[in-house]
């Protein structure tokens, strides 16, 4: 099933995507989904970031190549770090280039949408709490992850969370390619099997600290081949099984 | 004025706080507060968090002396990191030892409530964003703080925000007096004049990345002193100006 939330006419909802038709989910999509039967085309609405974290809890230096190429070592413990809800924006919406920084980097990743609120979750119980998955750049201030010892300002600007374009609730996350392309050019290009915590290990290391809320979202590490984007760049992730996220970068307005 | 947040047979409200009596605020504290006239005696309340916070940005290293006990040097660039909303409890709610670290301690810190949606707010007009002060304990697992890079689960596990008891908005916050005690031990004790960076630097930088919104909480640093709580404890954060947050140490039930 593909969930998607979008806007038309000033409305907001939940819909599941079939084809290019949405059928109107009553209320959300944490449980039980209701469909409504109502359908909409798709190519009439908004499409909305589909889900709206509380928290955003993200992994560094998941995939081997990646922490290579920025001369970073393995952890020994997944390095986690948070992404603030104001980061988000979604298949629709524009990156804006932020004011501080002069080298923004694309991350593609595998995010996680969570289901139902949860904490100490073993690793053979993760599936249980998992709604879906959909694609995330983990844009990231370069520049000013150097220079700031924690990433909250490098990593958690307005809109340097793109998610979309929907969750796919029906995706094995084990081994799935993953790419990124500016402007219609290759950039990064990797596969989920090459994570060094498998989602539900990365499940079980942030709940053993915190409870995670219906709609939080993991960020799962990124490939090999981060770069810089520009204003005007055209930015892609996609994933094997979810689709095309794409966002166009503008200069701040 | 003094803004509490209380819960009493189930309903959940704010209100003003004069001497011994809540005078019950109409919605919501951001903007012309309304009051109802309604009063409620403070012993019959349930007193909870004075804000909810979207996003707590705390700041790390902002008194030299703190700084230097860690054998830290104070950085460059003011050091953000976030702690989650579902590490938030009230003044009247325990903090739960968690289960992964064997080395939490104490931080008291100023923090700031966010009054109104900012982005690029300039230093001379940071005092029109806030709402008014409290105090805020930045719970720290420090074992895990030293093994991981990134601070997500050291600082943001459940329960690791205590925030309260309400929010002073008739403050400077320049100069005051702030302390921690552990058992009625003295054990932290300093002055926000040795911040270095100020609460209105601190607001500049911040939201020179990312928008804050009302109710959001910045955390300004902690004096020298931080060590160790255990299950059993009573912490109290004391702020002069605003009063005591006081918070007792269990073990996970």
């Amino acid at each position: 099933m593909r969930i998607v939330r979008f806007s038309l006419e000033g409305n907001v909802a939940f819909g599941v995507l079939e084809r290019d038709q949405i059928d109107i989910i009553v209320g959300h999509p944490f449980g039980e989904v209701e469909r409504s039967g109502r359908l909409i085309p798709l190519a009439q609405v908004r499409l909305l970031p589909p889900a709206l974290p509380s928290k955003i809890v993200a992994v560094g230096r998941n995939y081997a190549e990646h922490a290579a190429e920025l001369g970073n070592e393995v952890p020994a413990a997944p390095l986690t770090f948070f992404k603030p809800s104001t980061s988000v924006v979604g298949p629709a919406d524009p990156v804006t280039y932020p004011a501080f920084s002069s080298d923004v980097h694309h991350e593609a990743e595998l995010a996680v949408v969570i289901g139902r609120l949860c904490r100490e979750v073993p690793v053979e119980r993760a599936a249980e709490v998992i709604l879906g998955y959909t694609c995330a750049n983990d844009l990231t201030a370069r520049d000013i992850q150097r220079s700031e010892g924690q990433w909250a300002r490098a990593k958690g600007f307005d809109s340097a969370c793109p998610l979309g374009p929907w969750i796919e609730t029906e995706l094995d996350p084990a081994d799935l390619g993953i790419q990124c392309t500016v402007n219609g050019e290759q950039r990064q290009l990797g596969r989920t099997a090459d994570m060094i915590r498998t989602v539900p290990e990365l499940i079980a290391h942030i709940t053993e600290a915190m409870t995670l809320l219906p709609g939080d979202v993991i960020l799962t590490g990124t490939p090999a081949g981060v770069g810089p984007v520009n204003v005007g760049d055209e930015v892609a992730v996609t994933i094997e099984g979810i689709g095309t996220l794409t966002n166009k970068v503008i200069k701040r307005g």
